[in-house]
């Protein structure tokens, strides 16, 4: 029997990355297909056809590759939130919890402008953290979020219950279980 | 007078970043306005205008926004090669020299196969230390380089020649004096 690969089917697990007892869900293998990417990026993007989208916002660093990829197809312009001390120019920051300590992440102040909509996309959402952290940097410049856009839900993580309890939107491709 | 904006205005230069003396070539202005991304992104394409591309590479982290985009207008994979530690997968790495001390980056070891066409792709051709780092990644597997595509060359700081005494085809969209 042969079927069609889905997107999660590109989808490589390593075991103990980044440390003992993470079943890392990797998506560099999805990305360097060439149907898998082209999937990827098409399928994201489904739920928000005839949608108004002005912005792209990518969270460092997968987000960039996804996000790139979106903001060209929708031939809108495509923004970076960064951790700490990454953008060159003024920038608003916020910080986050991690499973041990904190981190912050920043947007140049001058990245979005009042009124417009925005779509925020990463590869995965675990926690939610990264993301709820990238929702109040948006908003506090004044966009409008359209959605959340990721290519993995991990749903024993809860961060979808976190995003949407912001009033997001929420929309993922495929989910593991498993942390 | 009026003229249509080139990929060159729509850079932003910040003064002293990230220390001081340092004219900082900022392409996040250039990413985030809707015309600007797109023909940033459609003229990097032009000089391949029917050749064949396999694979394009990018270059951590803003190289990825580039190289997401340029891989899915191409329909091909997309590979990113990452500082030291970031990959999960079973990677190769290779170190180059910095301003000071050294830096390292890896590629994961069956991310492109013998033969395969590459892209190299990043924002910005200074010394040309991380560009070649990750020519000889893609070629220690085989790959074979088209060529190696910039936004901005810095031509005061010799990248080009370093790439081309690599065998490269380089190609930049713009140059900017000073450093």
């Amino acid at each position: 029997m042969s079927r069609t690969k889905s997107v999660r089917d590109y989808i490589r697990t390593i075991v103990d990355f980044p440390h003992e007892g993470i079943m890392f869900r990797d998506v560099t293998t999805l990305f360097a297909d060439p149907r898998g990417f082209r999937i990827a990026i098409d399928q994201m993007l489904h739920p928000y056809a005839g949608e108004r989208i002005d912005k792209v916002v990518g969270l460092e660093a997968r987000g960039f590759i996804l996000g790139g990829a979106i903001a060209h197809q929708l031939s809108v312009g495509f923004v970076p939130i960064r951790k700490k001390g990454k953008l060159p120019g003024t920038t608003i920051s916020q910080d986050y919890k991690l499973e041990y300590g904190e981190a912050i992440v920043e947007i140049h102040d001058d990245a979005i402008q009042p009124g417009e909509k925005v779509l925020l996309v990463d590869d995965l959402l675990a926690t939610g953290g990264t993301a709820a952290a990238g929702i109040k940097l948006i908003e506090r410049l004044g966009g409008e979020i359209v959605s959340c856009a990721f290519i993995i839900d991990l749903p024993e993580l809860g961060g979808r219950n976190v995003l949407e309890n912001m009033g997001m939107d929420v929309h993922a491709l495929c989910e593991f279980e498993g942390l």
